[in-house]
């Protein structure tokens, strides 16, 4: 089953860079197991054409330990592991630089919810954290990261925003697998290049009405869903 | 007939793959049968790389039932459907979340014939319909989507302005064939990404003259038309 | 030899594609026979993937008759021939409605030369012609459209600047044969790019200065030119 | 050992390809060889998809001569050696006229550190030159080119920013090696497009505080790296 997670985790990390929104090293997928205890991670630093489902790593959930793998995991894993600790029901965690959500990241601002795009994804903003502070980025720089995601999120619900950006950072977004939090990266990347456009064509353009956010949010999302074929 | 219907759908849904209008499984495309009693559709959130012909679905223009296919219908079939009702002389609709062509959805507004690439294709501006209320997005939201795009039309030819932007959500585009819709959504797109930049250089420019919107728009279409090998 | 010319020009026209210039079929590309009394150009409104050598046309520059081929030359076929007949020293003429540049020329404004790739292939602004008037686009568009160009080149040498934006509708470029009038409509499609986000930067940014100018334009072209292999 | 070289400056060359940043030819990598006294170019104007390993040519660091090659070197050649001189600790050299970073140079404006991407591999600003004077220009424009980025480093490390913008040019970047230095170029392109896409959206915002910006650098540079697998 963890050889499962690995190769669901590889390919989820190549589908990042076929959606083009991975430059260089700059990105990468992890994915929970079944039990919630181990995660699997693309390991630091390493080239997508040159990566393999062997050398995803695996690391306690707990206690942040190496499970197997002969690779250092990425340098972000321990704001994986804080977001799997804390939000409950997500299983796999996309983090991007992709150009235009990195831009609203480093702009500090979140982003409104514009359109049904944006509603079929993410229901309302996707917010910005609050920088780090200095004593937090010298501690302890990645768990932090987590920190401040995780209280962002303190009066959202992360299974309904699937996304955060980061203060000078960039994006994170997550799902229920690794694949469906790839799938959030995505849309994240495009909700953000169209309301960037939005705002220029019209700087007093308002987020949409709560009742055209809660038709497009559940129609994709909850008991009522009616999009897809389930 | 049908067989070869289905054939000409599954293939304009790939073109708009190919055409890099589609993020993920955002978009569809339809066409009509020649008796226009049945249109062929997109199956609802498919993944574009596994659509077979044999995925399309029939469904009665008249009653809305599915007349062939194992599969559910695009959620925006209702949509569709309205307008084949509606708009006589088309054969093919494509909906789209274009990134640029939204953006002018999601600031609510127009896109005025700034050259002629625009009036090649569109006879005027590309309308943006009023917002649905409340009540017309909790009712019946897809059938009412359509409404607004007729309403949009009370006073324009839709085969001399074959698009248009759905306020806060996103373009649908048209054709006498689903294949001719595909191109009409290309053309969508491009006009929308060239008129953001000419505003962003001139805020003042002005629609073109008519007469040079009557030469280029006829250049193409009607009985006088010269572009092309017929 | 017309062979050899017609495999040019069909070369050239598959080299817009692969540089990202066309969208559906917007653009062409014709050359001149060595003796200047032929031209090979598109056939009008041909899907760029069904063309093959054996379908470019062959027209009299000084007649404007169909000298070789079954299928109509491009609509804008007059616009060439006015071009080669008062512009000596061109062999080439590539027209696009590239995005950016088209941008350029729908907001009616020149492209002044804000840097080194400018001024590696134009000598100067890329001048925008005025609009149209009604009688002149009523009674021969095309020809009028080469009028306006040459009008604009009055006292410009087009071997020095070779393109220009046509107002409200999209550039043209030309060069010493099909292939190098394809590169400077790449090079002018760049360059409009670059100077759009130059302006958003600093909307006050001047030119550059003349020596600037001189320095890159003649590294490259005229008998003191030491860039490439001759 | 040059043979080496050659082979990994041909790649580099090719790779500049693959990540989009090269328009025709613009654009050019070196490398220098272990003792410093060589560095292998590409040769000037050849086209990248003709370029073979045997084209590149040596040249000598110190007195310009061309060591190997039948081919004349880059022009860029004298802004090269003039950074492998002064430069310490850089063994390569990418030259493009990547879109956004050269509408940087082209506005004349430094780029400010807004976020992570940033300050992952350059530690503070990316200046901008002084734009050269008349007669620099016209004495010896390639080797004062050198010297202008040379003077903007009076008071910076090449090693701890590796790049930079030349006023109404292009960027420059480098690196240990000519690997290293293409990765810097496309990261260079990727802040650019970055930061001006942010201050799109924040016109106010200021540069990221220097602990952000330490810990980021830092985390992938010197000796308390712990980003990658070394």
């Amino acid at each position: 089953m963890l050889d499962a997670l690995k190769q669901q985790v590889w390919q989820a990390n190549l589908d990042l860079v076929s959606h083009g929104l991975v430059t260089l090293t700059w990105g990468n997928v992890s994915g929970l197991s079944d039990d919630g205890e181990v995660l699997a991670i693309k390991p630091s630093g390493v080239a997508y054409d040159q990566l393999r489902p062997e050398h995803i790593v695996l690391v306690s959930v707990e206690t942040g330990e190496v499970v197997d793998g002969k690779l250092k995991p990425s340098s972000d894993t321990p704001t994986h592991r804080l977001l799997y600790q804390h939000f409950t029901g997500i299983g796999g965690i996309t983090h991007t630089h992709s150009t235009k959500a990195t831009a609203w990241a480093q702009a500090r601002r979140a982003i409104p919810c514009y359109g049904t795009t944006h509603a079929d994804h993410f229901y309302g903003d996707v917010p910005c954290t609050r920088p780090l502070t200095q004593k937090e980025i010298e501690d302890a720089y990645e768990v932090n990261t987590g920190v401040v995601i995780v209280e962002t999120f303190a009066d959202l619900d992360p299974t309904a925003v699937p996304g955060v950006l980061v203060a000078s950072h960039a994006p994170f977004a997550w799902g229920p697998t690794a694949a469906k939090s790839v799938e959030n990266a995505v849309a994240l990347e495009a909700v953000a290049e169209m309301a960037l456009a939005t705002l220029a064509l019209n700087p007093n353009i308002l987020a949409v009405e709560q009742h055209l956010l809660d038709k497009h949010y559940f129609r994709k999302h909850g008991k009522a869903a009616y999009y897809g074929q389930q």
